[in-house]
């Protein structure tokens, strides 16, 4: 692969080196940085389109601003690529979301320049604020910036900052970075007058002034500027949200001219007093014309060709746990009108994509709301629908409150389709759905499932369905099934009741969820060792099947539980039911495999696993140990 | 004590009574009802202020809508006493917050005109818009609507709800009930020009008539109005939030106008074709003298004399949790300039607001806004400050991904003083702080500990205020500590390490948090009937005290896990380590007793300890069990 020519960037090791530029020179940056990113990217994967808009941001920013001595926080974090070139991490850029390569998002661990970080969306201003009250509380720490996309501010956390940045009313700068509106080329020219007019003006007086040109453009331009303004604060005529909310509201600026947004930041900078909000519109995919002719397809892609845009495909053994779920759920609805589904604004991400192509008015994307989600669903359910609310794992953490007060208290049929549980590769310990067995396995009345298999799971979508009597979860793997057998039509389990996979005499493996195979080959294994192994699927976390580990423990000389899940979950459930029923006084060699208490950094899910220790080998490696059988292992110890 | 005299009142048993009444009718029956609950909640306590507040409104909506096919949302809850005495409950007022009376809140389990229950606060336009899509489907149920306070609607999960609300544009109302606003006079008489306008205009016209009115007004009045509008909604001009997210806006009116609220609610059910939201100006405590004079202390009241208005005051024996909590974080932060408190508008209630009399700058009310509160403490600890992010354990449930994604991701030093842990009296279920434990302490990196006793608190708090290496909470229940020796100043605990309390040789039992005193009488009992028992108090959940726990197991027939939480959380991490140790193959009796597997009513807290199980009794029991010592339990089912 050859390299871009990036004589400009070659010279920028930090952003230090950024202030001995021209403005002009920093045009021809922006420009060269974004042919790197492109290059990294199609060599590694990852948010392309993404981290394509923010080219001319980023390097305004660090031009203007002084990091990492000023905080900027970037929300979500996907974006983050450019900055991180030009933030002392060229030298590691194509090894983003590489095992031991750089993280696909910002993080604290990683660099001082990254002062905060994300994956998860809409937590910027917040962040941003704490900083700004630790500078003004005498910390050494400098103006906080948060640049945050017209997605993530319109989530409910990101209004709850707002409305408390206002009201301190203290210096700092959010930057709404806007590449939802297709309206941008008709709104330049009054951008241009925007920004020309800030960095000349003092603050007080360009709000007035502002207004005033408005009303003196040619009626189109005028109109477009309007349409512009509603679109992105909800506001018509002069006041935006962000005004009413105690921010100085400057834009809609051209967020890839780099002319309008040094001069916006510079003049920013220097003279704000209170939160000011800088609206700059970009494009996503900016500047790679496969990108930008498919935005969507190029926010997170696979390692492509840069001359053809054509992406590698991976080859699939086995269909996604997601499209099994989307597809299940849509034949379920296709059989009962009562179902519905609900996305938190992932309807590709988690499947139900599949059900609104056939029912379009029974799915209902939300936006990143996951509290509203669960708890439109809980009233869903009361009024007698049968709803599927699809979050993944890490996600529904912003809803537990609604998943325990609105759901589990009122006994509510919900039903909770849990993607991304477990390890998740490439996006890493932000992502990994590591604690919902953990948080949903003690509410009262709540039924917790976790798939085997792709076929399992399209049992426990039937399950669900058919399960009124209370709130209903089951979890699954991101990634590729097994490969194994589809059934033609789900059929609904019984409630709390597992099933034994693999007989055997010595040592019972108990699995919850999708390290099923793993069990298995650690059984087979095992058998190579003279161990017998019994492998049962758990099915449920919640209830327990009591009669199958009761069996369990009777006939076998030790019990290993094995769950995709942290401390507290399956493990802990099995833990104190033998505790409280006195199945432990006697002796029972019993070890519980979970995640460990670390986080995982991101490489594959596979190498994850491993380092979390729960391969076969080690299952294994346990199993043995509870048996008492010599291991290597246990004779090196020695 | 002489019940008053109702005979409107008498004639209603519930909604459908209200049809055959006139509008005078109705302005009496309201005048009754304010009289039966004002007398009610003199001999209960409870709720007051805001109850009195919607008295014209829970009359006003019966009589207009046809519950319980319409479904009727009161948000929070605290409000409903009125409601419930209308909805054939009157027979059951008298029994509010007390065990086996009804509830302070709205319940589905209590009453078929409680389609949504709540307690938690911001949830209802979500449950409406769910009930009206149901609607919408085919179900069989009418017009939702929600009830929401100006506080409650200002939290993110409001404006999720509202901006999906508007979207859909699916005929629901929201009706919010403001009583923050000291400015009614002035707008009373916009308000009955735009009432009026509205029961006489078709709906597409009113907005323009309305605006012409507006225009129309003597400059006072009309400035009133604006201002009125701008307070609430945040909108100057024409324009209202509610508006630009799609509502059809009505108000402000007069909440206490029988005649306006009937007037404008029959319009709007007979009209609407849309989601609408009617702004009714309130007064908190309306109608009691002594509740209006004092908003504040008539939130939550004790029994009280209804004449003087005088208050039963309890007893204390010993300074309550909270207060020491206050004092203690009060005393180190005079040492500590770094130090901050942070509290989603419960300044009082987390005990808070002692510090803020002596240091109002480094306290930070957010409001209702529990996701910003945990994400803003974690900027600020990012930016070098100590914050203590004081919220109830149950509310801490709305942050519990900031707590992992922002917070123990990121190792961030943010200590979270968790109040209101375990079974809490008379607020019940939904108030519980039953979860905590379980979710915060298989969070990698993070101490989580409890308080034995109000002096380990001061302790804890000294240790927290120390402890820079991460992410570090400390539990505490509702109510009066045990009345010990207080330290003059509180000093840092060495993380990780319990304490043995009481000195044995037969059983131990190994305490977490505020149940030690019980677990001290059941060792006292358990002596007398010959079982020698040593009581630990483990002071931490994370890191465990193996050293501690080792030497427990080894010395003693049996150990006891006791815990004011649910399973998952202490009693998990304990028999987690155990079996990874191996120690539980040789036989170890060991029982962990936490909350059950269900939710529990509310009642005193003793009461409810009891029901759950977890009496001095109880543990006695366990521990008898566990020694195989015969009880007369054992003999009975034997």
């Amino acid at each position: 692969m050859t390299r871009p020519h990036t004589p400009t960037l070659d010279r920028v090791a930090g952003p230090a080196d950024l202030k001995a530029l021209s403005d002009a020179d920093l045009a021809r940056l922006a420009h060269e940085l974004r042919t790197e990113t492109i290059s990294a990217v199609s060599e590694t994967g990852g948010h392309l389109g993404s981290s394509l808009g923010v080219v001319e941001l980023s390097v305004a920013i660090h031009a203007v601003f002084n990091a990492p001595h000023d905080k900027l926080v970037w929300d979500v974090g996907h974006q983050c690529y450019p900055h991180k070139i030009l933030t002392h991490r060229r030298d590691r850029i194509r090894t983003l979301r590489q095992e031991g390569g750089l993280s696909g998002f910002t993080k604290r661990s990683e660099s001082a320049f990254d002062p905060f970080g994300a994956a998860h969306s809409s937590t910027s201003i917040s962040a941003a604020l704490g900083f700004t009250v630790a500078r003004d509380m005498g910390q050494a720490t400098g103006d906080a910036i948060a640049v945050i996309g017209d997605g993530a501010i319109s989530a409910g956390m990101a209004y709850e900052a707002m409305n408390n940045a206002g009201h301190e009313g203290r210096r700092m700068f959010v930057i709404l970075n806007d590449n939802e509106m297709s309206i941008a080329p008709p709104t330049g020219a009054m951008s241009k007058y925007l920004s020309g007019l800030w960095t000349d003006t003092p603050l007080g007086a360009l709000k007035d002034m502002a207004e005033g040109i408005e009303r003196a453009l040619p009626g189109p331009v005028r109109e477009g500027a309007r349409r512009a303004r509603q679109l992105v604060t909800g506001m018509p005529g002069s006041g935006t949200l962000f005004e009413e909310l105690g921010f100085t509201y400057i834009g809609p600026i051209d967020g890839h001219d780099m002319d309008q947004l040094l001069g916006v930041l510079r003049a920013a900078r220097a003279r704000a007093t209170g939160p000011v909000l800088i609206h700059a519109m970009t494009v996503k995919g900016k500047g790679y014309r496969p990108a930008e002719a498919s935005a969507d397809k190029y926010h997170g892609v696979a390692t492509f060709d840069v001359a053809s845009g054509a992406q590698k495909k991976s080859v699939s053994h086995a269909p996604a746990y997601t499209k099994v779920f989307g597809q299940a759920l849509t034949d379920e609805a296709a059989r009962d009108s009562r179902i519905v589904a609900i996305t938190a604004a992932m309807p590709s991400g988690t499947g139900v994509d599949i059900m609104a192509k056939r029912f379009p008015a029974r799915v209902f994307d939300v936006g990143i709301a996951e509290q509203h989600a669960v708890t439109f669903a809980a009233g869903m359910a009361a009024g007698g629908l049968r709803p599927f609310c699809a979050i993944y794992s890490t996600f529904l953490q912003r809803a537990y409150d609604q998943v325990v007060h609105d759901v589990a208290l009122q006994k509510l049929p919900v039903r909770f389709a849990i993607d991304r549980a477990g390890l998740v590769g490439a996006d890493g310990a932000t992502h990994a759905g590591a604690f919902d067995t953990a948080y949903l396995a003690n509410l009262p009345g709540f039924v917790v499932m976790a798939a085997g298999d792709e076929a399992e799971l399209v049992h426990m979508v039937a399950t669900a369905t058919e399960y009124d009597e209370g709130p209903i979860a089951f979890r699954y793997p991101r990634g590729e099934g097994m490969g194994v057998a589809m059934p033609e039509r789900g059929l609904p389990l019984e409630i709390g009741k597992g099933r034994i996979v693999r007989e055997g005499t010595g040592v019972a493996i108990l699995s919850f969820g999708a390290h099923l195979s793993e069990c298995l080959v650690a059984a087979d294994a095992l058998e190579a060792r003279g161990v017998s192994a019994t492998v049962a699927d758990a099915r449920f976390a919640k209830p327990l099947d009591t009669d199958l580990i009761a069996q369990l423990v009777a006939h076998h000389g030790a019990l290993i539980t094995v769950e995709q899940g942290a401390e507290g979950g399956f493990g802990a459930q099995v833990l104190h039911w033998l505790a409280r029923t006195g199945r432990l006084d006697r002796g029972l060699a019993v070890r519980t495999m979970t995640l460990p208490d670390r986080f995982i950094d991101h490489a594959s899910p596979a190498r994850m696993y491993a380092e979390a220790g729960l391969t076969s080998g080690d299952i294994v490696a346990t199993a043995l140990g509870a048996m008492g059988v010599p291991t290597l292992d246990s004779a090196r110890r020695a």
